[in-house]
This record gives C-alpha cells, sequence and structure tokens, in this order.
C-alpha cells in the first residue's frame, strides 16, 4: 500500500538482501518509521514488543527471524532452538507456529551451507503467498459488498464495521478484513468503515484509521461500547474482521471484543464475515472456547493508555486509581454459530468442518 | 459512604443553608475536590460539564439548582424558564426532568415568597428519598448475590460483573447498581466486582474503581471487550448495571455498551440486573428503542483520554490520527428480552410492563 505516494510493504527484504525492513507499528499513528531488523534477537523482540502484530506478519517476521538466525548458525540444533524461541513469543495466533514449522519442513533436510539461501527463498514465498492470497480475499469480499451494495438505495455507501486492525500493517500487504475494502473502493463501490478502537492497545484508532485515512477511504471512529447500538439502529450493513487462529469446527479467535460484536450482528441480523489464509486455520483444533490459549497481557495495557500530547511527545496516562488490579485477555474465541461465513482465499465458505475442508480437501481424512 | 474516613454523600446542603457541595467528578480518582455551587448557572454547569452525572445524581443537582436559581427571582416566568434551562442540559436521563417536575410540581401553587423555603425543603426530600431508596435497593439486591453465593463452592466470592458507575457517586448515596455490592460485603458474603472500563469516559476506570478501592470491596478492571470471553469462561456469576431510563415496557437505556453484556449474559446464562429507584422509569414511553432520546457527545471524548501523567498532571492525550471523524453515542438501549429483573426499591421485578406495575401499581390506568 502507499503512504504519502510510495510503496509499501509492511516487511520487506532490505535492499542488500540481509536484513529485514518492517514498520515500528507502536509508533503509529505518530511516527512513520521503518526499523531494520538484523539479528535473530531483534526479530524476537519486534514480535514480543508488537513492532509487527497481526497473525500473517506475525508469520512472515517469524520466518524472515529464522533466516537471521541462520546467519548466525545453520547447524540443525541451532535451527530448532531458533524456531522454539520464535514459536513462544505470542501463544494465540496460529501462523506464527505455521510459518516456523513450514520453515522447518524446507530446511531440516537440507545440508547445513544450503539452509541460509533456502531460508530467505521460503521466506520470500510466504510474503508472497501471504500478498496473493490477500488480494484473493480481496476479490472474493468484494461479491460480497456488492451484493450489500445492490440491495442499498442509489448512491448509499456500503457501512461495514471492523475490529482491531486487519488491514495491510496486519499482513504483508492487503489485509484480511480490510482487503475486500480496498478491493471495493478501488471498483467505485461507496464503502464507508465503522472502526472500533479496540481497547486496550487500540490497534483500531491507532492503525486502522490511519490505514484507512493514507487510502482515501471514509471511516468514523466509534468506542468498543457503541457498534451493538449502530447495529441495533440499521447503521452497519456488514460486519468484517480478521482472525488470530481459526479452528477445523470453524470457531473464530480474534482480538478480544469480537465476540461481543458477534452477538450485537446476530441479534440485529447483520452479516458477520471472518477474513483469513488458509494459514490461520489450525487444523489440530477443533473446539475453540476450551484448546486456544488465550494471551494474558500485562495490566499496565488497561491501567494507562498511550498516545500523543500536546506538545506531540507520544506519552502514556493512568486512566484508573494507582494500585487498581486489572486483568488483559488479549483474545477471545467467536463461535461458529455466530459467523456467517469465512473470506479465504480460496472462496467464501461456512464456519464449520465441512465449510473449510469444502475449500481445503487436501486437510481431509 | 466514607472518604479516608469522612462521611460524604455526593452533594450536599453546605453549612449556611444556601450553597450545595459537590465532588467534583471530572477530577477524579486523580483529585478529591468539593466545589460550591451558588447559582442556577453553576448547578447547569456542573451538569452539562457532567462535575456530576448519574441520573439519580442529575436529578437532585437540578432540584437544587432550582433553588438556586429561585435566590435570584421567584415569580413564575423565572420558575419556568429555570426548569426548562435545567431539563435541556442532558436529554436521556429521565430522573432529570422527573426532578424537575416534582420540584415545578410544589413550587407553583405556592405564593412566590413561599416557594424559596419549599424548594429547599423538597429538594432535600428528593435527596432523603433517594438515599432510601438506594438502601432498599441494596436489600433487594443483596438477597439475589446471597442466592448466587449459596450455589457456589464453600469461600468462594460472589463475580458481578458492572458496567460505568451506578455507586455512591452516581446517586445521593450508596448507589443503584453497587448498593447490593455495599450491603453483600456488609452483609458478610464474599464479593468480588469486574469494572468495566467504560469508554469513552471511563466512569469504571475512574470512579467505580475508586468507589471500590475507597470501601475496600475486592475487584478487577478490565477494558469493555473483555467481559463476555470472561463469561464464556464462567467467571461472572451476576451482572449489575444501573439505568438512565427505564421504560414503562422494560427496555433499559444506560451507559452505551451495556447492551453487548446484556448480550453476552444471555448467551452464556448469566442473570443480568437493572438496578434502579422508580424515579428512573419514564412512563410515558414504552419502546426504548425508538422512543428514547440518545445523547450524541463531542467526538474529542472517543478521540482522546484524560489521564494522569508521570508527574501527576492530568492531562488529554490523542489517540487517534489527527482530524480522524468520530461518532459518540453516549447510550444504548437494553431490551426488556435481554434483562433477567430490575432491581428497585419497592422489589425485584420482571422487565415488563406488568412486572413494573405490580411494584408501581399507582402507574396503572
Amino acid at each position: 500500500m502507499r503512504v504519502k505516494g510510495q510503496a509499501y510493504r509492511s516487511i520487506c527484504l532490505a535492499a542488500d538482501g540481509i536484513g529485514i525492513e518492517v514498520i515500528d507499528q507502536t509508533q503509529l499513528p505518530f511516527h512513520f518509521q521503518v526499523v531494520r531488523l538484523e539479528s535473530l534477537e531483534e526479530a524476537v523482540g519486534a514480535i514480543c514488543r508488537m513492532l509487527v502484530r497481526g497473525a500473517p506478519l506475525i508469520g512472515a517476521t517469524a520466518a524472515y527471524g529464522m533466516c537471521l538466525g541462520l546467519r548466525q548458525s545453520s547447524c540443525t540444533q541451532a535451527l530448532e532452538e531458533m524456531a522454539r524461541r520464535l514459536m513462544g513469543c505470542r501463544p494465540t495466533a496460529v501462523n506464527l507456529r505455521w510459518a516456523v514449522e513450514r520453515m522447518l519442513g524446507c530446511l531440516r533436510p537440507l545440508p547445513e551451507e544450503q539452509r541460509l539461501a533456502a531460508a530467505y527463498g521460503e521466506a520470500g514465498r510466504i510474503c508472497e503467498e501471504d500478498v496473493a492470497a490477500n488480494e484473493a480475499i480481496g476479490r472474493w469480499g468484494l461479491a460480497l459488498i456488492e451484493e450489500r451494495w445492490r440491495e442499498k438505495p442509489s448512491g448509499e455507501p456500503v457501512h461495514i464495521l471492523t475490529h482491531c486492525n486487519a488491514g495491510w500493517l496486519a499482513t504483508v500487504d492487503w489485509g484480511t478484513a480490510l482487503a475486500p475494502v480496498y478491493a471495493a473502493a478501488a471498483a467505485g463501490i461507496p464503502v464507508h468503515v465503522w472502526v472500533d478502537e479496540t481497547r486496550p492497545r487500540n490497534q483500531g484508532a491507532r492503525l486502522t484509521a490511519w490505514e484507512l485515512a493514507a487510502a482515501g477511504i471514509p471511516h468514523h471512529l466509534l468506542v468498543d461500547n457503541a457498534g451493538g447500538h449502530l447495529m441495533q439502529h440499521g447503521l452497519i450493513d456488514l460486519c468484517i474482521v480478521g482472525a488470530d487462529r481459526v479452528t477445523a469446527g470453524g470457531d473464530v479467535c480474534n482480538k478480544i471484543g469480537t465476540y461481543l460484536k458477534a452477538l450485537a450482528a446476530r441479534d440485529n441480523r447483520v452479516p458477520f464475515y471472518v477474513a483469513l489464509p488458509g494459514s490461520t486455520v489450525d487444523w489440530t483444533v477443533d473446539e475453540g472456547l476450551t484448546e486456544i490459549p488465550i494471551e494474558e497481557r500485562g495490566m499496565e495495557e488497561v491501567l494507562g493508555i498511550q498516545g500523543e500530547d500536546e506538545s506531540g511527545s507520544i506519552r502514556t496516562v493512568a486512566i484508573a486509581p494507582l494500585g487498581t488490579p486489572a486483568v488483559n485477555p488479549a483474545f477471545d474465541v467467536t463461535p461458529a454459530r455466530l459467523v456467517s461465513g469465512l473470506i479465504t482465499e480460496r472462496g467464501i465458505c461456512r464456519a464449520s468442518r465441512e465449510g473449510l475442508l469444502g475449500l481445503y480437501p487436501e486437510q481431509g481424512g
């Protein structure tokens, strides 16, 4: 996507073919800063400190993290150790495990001296495939949006609610939930996005609002509490969110609060779709509520909020009495029964084992 | 309630019998500051700028605001004019209209020279009745909490979720939703409160957490997004919220986001109760979704957050890109079908016309 006229991806190989460039997303929307990662440590740090976030981007960063690690040592023991370290960074998004296992599957059989070059090749393919998958998600989702648009009075935009950030910043490019929005806008279909703030880290306010503004897509920010009210008043035509992990049974693990919006969508007959590449499906897990580990993050994310003060400095202010205890589960699970459909790179399917196997038959049996 | 050992009410007549003392709730939890109101203007300002908030407290402040206005002029025209000004301050909470109409009903028939003294008398009665109503709500709600407690394994606390602040700060004393919590704690029943942050103004983080800490009630703060997840995992035994207006049909208008929690409660079979004094029932309205005006507040409340910086100064930080448009509906309506029951000063009833008329038969026919 373009930022001030220049094309960017959220992650790319530096011109020297060694370092990895990512956007420091903890600084957005206040500063747009590209950071170079040069070692496994730095890749681990970028994932853990959330310079990069979003399930597909975490996966891509982990893949390149292995390349950086292999520059130090390419023996099998080192390979397994870096895989363990990367997979331990964040527990919920399955793309992290998926990417690392794919890298291991490619690299393990190779002689040590071939591993480094092969790793860069495979990480590059993971990125290119992610971009292609998201473009395809965009095309499938565009059809959905167009359908809603044709039902509306002439000239009215399709109002789409999204939660958190599943835009190009969450992937290598295009995004998952936002790919259909960008595709619709490109196709001349008027769209307007309701952007959930997405406490506690405010990825909606900070990243989605920034992405949409950069792309010239009309949008409004709202607090996470307000989406149900808007649906009750017919102001939302469609919900599209991303996912950190989707079970083989179609349960959707995504940013905390997604479940509440899915409930409101059902109560108001608003279609609720989840956009994801195949790499986000965890075929080893069927039941989301009991089988997906939910990351519990630090309570400082709840007790304070980071923003820009009058002087342009980024600072954190305390929003609760000193000493208040807090809990901070980072994700929740939306049961498949609340999901209208899954938008994947292979098409749209029902959120069920049958639906998913229809698109990914190679996972059956 | 007590603050650092001293007894306070959220509003009271000053020792000189003229001024009205309120706590500036925009400064909590960072500063505890009592402010003296001396004129109608100041009372209007306190309501509009939300130094006072919470349906019952807004009503009490408006009642005393009329006393202050009568000190300027006690002619009928002035009386009607001050009633109009006060009622225009905030559109959603019905206690404002209720209190002003009650004052008018008392004062209109009186000769001008008797109005001032009568006004102070009636405003004082409104406050005393609110305190008594909340104590009664506490007793009825205590029975509910005790019932849940008896179902639990021995020694485990009853986990209660509340949204926004419906504690003593929202009323003259005791609170509505929190009155049962305080009553349970006083009765030796172990309780633990999950405090919804309540964006955008963070009354949960700022006021409820502060109240509960002052009262020594165990609690945890959570973002508004997290309540559904906690219910899915069996961590919430009971929801109790307050109300800004309840229709004759039992629909509940309360702080934005209440509806989402009610949906989650139903989906997880968690009892969802609403605590309110009779003055919060709007007998003129049946259907909440279409008939209650929802206050739309300024978008700066969504785009910025106020908190305390490292140096102890209260400041607002921007949390979204400059120029982001936002919407800010302050309340939503929870349909009666999602409400397990209404806890009033006269007992607990179903959220329905029949239920309410059973407790308030004088409103029938």
